[in-house]
């Protein structure tokens, strides 16, 4: 069997399960396409390969375990793994080997799936970039934070990984990358065991190349196993475009991406497709979020501030104070303000808008250099607690993807999946309707 | 200086920051009576006596740091401490040696507190109970999960411990050894670093002598510091008792301490309290709870499940099993209803009730061969995610304490505050007005 790293996902899971490939066939051609492509990549802190090719034997000669049952994994080292080290991106980190699994990768090994290493992760999942590059040029960032997971899943290396999102380190290394990333509904995966940031932001997804591939990753992370179940969607679905209040950041291959978007929407939801602002009051949620963010870190990271503070780069040390400056009566009203905004976005759902579709980053993905790219995009979503899938539907002047994003009412995650798929078989490129 | 460890937490922080006595000698009073009455009551996994007194000595020579400077504490065993071994009690953990303190223990570190060491929690703080006996009679139950840190803090051995309540687990052994007890609103502080029991539900909080003591501590544990000043309530606070669906489980004792609170609340309220019954629809809350709880753990302690299945108790074993054969769309169903009952809560409170008292627990601490006691009658508080407050009312039968809980509306931390503290004072018996 050839080139079995790059069946997507689903595709792999369906074979795996009809004994049609065998698990160990699977890993070994990750494994090649690693040794091949790792030394420029450079998305991994650690593989386990021995372990893997063990499990993976065991796997193939067993019952089928479960959604996940001999797909290898890759897991952003910002999960606590029990037999790899994890290290938070921070050298205060680096040997530290925790007892026990985070609870979204028990349940990934519950479901049959391979843990095949550890993916790079920013500093504590913030913004001080780790050593990945963008898989379609070397000069470029993944982005963050999920870096290495984003570029792994994009080059093949990988077909599923597992990815965390505070503000944009989902969507925005997926859009960079020009893979699916799915961030959830905040809340449905459990975040115990994975190093926490801001706790009122939190939250758990992961990446595929297809949108089958992160129900599957999802669903199995949440235990909800029947998200894995991509339906066709019977009823027509009311979609709008909103720009958001940050639309001047916007690039002009973004600005493009989303007139393409409405394009394939409007194929999609065969009518017209209307544009929606967010709620007027309250105004500024990305800078509530940013607020909120800075807050909550320099209370999530007092251990490391107090016990290793000059391990801490100079960038997050100085989020921390930022943070620490931030007066606690001011962090309050920032989460009432949430509060409302939460409720007043679901009275815009109710009024009538299934499905939003919004850019999912400035632009293309910066160089290196510049950092790990601005998630200024995401950072009112994640903030709303919605769920939100990133499609890739173009390229940029550099020729990198461009992807948006898809998001539904809060708790809609099963509805979101389907009109992912649906979305992305109506865009005009026949490549690009693979990802459905 | 004498009886050191008899002074409320708030008493020794007050004279701490004055310089009027030493942490040291604070230490040692706590040591003093540790060593007195350890062997009978068995509240503590570990001591860490030498790191103690080197950081109680610094404090002394040192700037006072912060809102706990100089004050002892006893970390509940689930906690997870860098310099204490942490087990959540479980033979799993017995050598498990965290990395990094949970951020609520690093907060009370840099408010200047001193960790003396990890309290008994029952396994994974559900009911399989751990050595700890009530102090008011060893052969009764200290309730649970926060077993060793209630027993401690009514025994003198500490002023301050802190707890976790995913069901009833601070609340019931502060009414069973006759301490206060306070779970703030969900989310307050955050859980990282802290075993997962129940995501939805696992909520932090502490044990002290007087109101003052867990304001003390739920603020250094939050970052929310204006927590700390008590303030006296100035408008007439409309009550509610809430004798609750379980009212047919309460023992003769608690029915009588609730009669004895209706009578101090109307003096407090100087006026007359009324009665309230939780909102019509949905009913069932406390199963509702109970299923979610369950569901959860089974994801939450799939690790353990899988690697160590032997080292668990055959009790918490049966609970996974339970909370494995829920479907995952009850479960959904179940937090759907839980967020419907959290609106028509706060309609209640907002149609002109500030305060609600209800019961802690069905009665006196059972025996230890029953268990911890049942915690009924503070899940439908849990879900609904309400700040609570246990005071201390009358005895039992055994001359056991019986507390009973306030309860306000979410977020309204410093409120309920301040009506505990007014309640307090209105109690007949001048030692339990000492809980103010």
């Amino acid at each position: 069997m050839k080139d079995l790293e790059s069946l997507s996902a689903s595709q792999a899971s369906k074979k795996l399960a009809k004994r049609e490939i065998r698990a160990t066939d699977l890993l070994l051609a990750c494994l090649d396409r690693i040794g091949q492509r790792e030394s420029i990549l450079k998305a991994w802190v650690s593989l386990d390969k021995e372990n893997a090719l063990a499990r993976a034997k065991a796997l193939d000669k067993g019952a089928i375990k479960g959604l996940l049952h001999g797909l290898p994994i890759g897991v952003k080292d910002l999960f606590d793994t029990h037999d790899l080290p994890t290290s938070y991106g921070s050298p205060i980190y680096a040997n530290n080997y925790p007892s026990a699994d985070a609870v979204s990768v028990a349940l990934m090994r519950q479901s049959g799936g391979i843990i095949l290493g550890k993916t790079v992760t920013t500093e504590f999942a913030s913004f001080k970039s780790g050593k990945t590059t963008n898989p379609h040029h070397s000069q470029h960032t993944p982005g963050g934070s999920s870096s290495g997971s984003a570029a792994a899943v994009a080059d093949f290396m990988i077909p599923l990984a597992t990815g965390s999102q505070t503000a944009g380190s989902i969507i925005r290394p997926a859009s960079f990358c020009g893979v699916v990333g799915y961030k959830p509904s905040f809340g449905k995966i459990s975040t115990a065991g994975v190093k926490s940031l801001a706790p009122s932001l939190d939250t758990l997804g992961c990446f595929g190349r297809t949108v089958e591939d992160v129900a599957l990753g999802v669903a199995a992370m949440s235990g909800d196993h029947e998200l894995a179940k991509v339906s066709d969607l019977h009823n027509k679905v009311r979609i709008a475009i909103c720009k958001t209040p940050e639309w001047q950041y916007a690039s002009p291959e973004t600005r493009g991406a989303l007139a393409l978007a409405r394009f394939s929407a409007e194929s999609f939801a065969k009518g017209k497709v209307s544009d929606i602002e967010l709620p007027a009051e309250p105004q500024h949620l990305m800078q509530t979020q940013t607020r909120i963010m800075l807050s909550e870190m320099s209370r999530s990271l007092a251990f490391e501030h107090m016990q290793f503070p000059k391990k801490l780069s100079t960038m997050i040390a100085s989020q921390i104070d930022q943070g620490a400056a931030i007066e606690f009566s001011q962090y309050k009203r920032d989460l009432d303000h949430a509060q409302i905004a939460r409720k007043a976005m679901q009275n815009t759902f109710d009024e009538g808008v299934d499905l939003i579709i919004a850019p999912s980053a400035i632009g293309e993905a910066p160089l290196i250099k510049e950092g790990t790219g601005d998630p200024l995009f995401c950072r009112t979503w994640t903030l709303l607690g919605l769920p939100c899938i990133n499609l890739n539907v173009s390229t940029g002047p550099n020729g990198l993807p461009i992807g948006v994003q898809l998001i539904a009412a809060y708790g809609q995650d099963q509805f979101l999946l389907s009109a992912a798929r649906a979305f992305a078989l109506a865009l005009p490129d026949p490549v690009l309707r693979d990802q459905a």
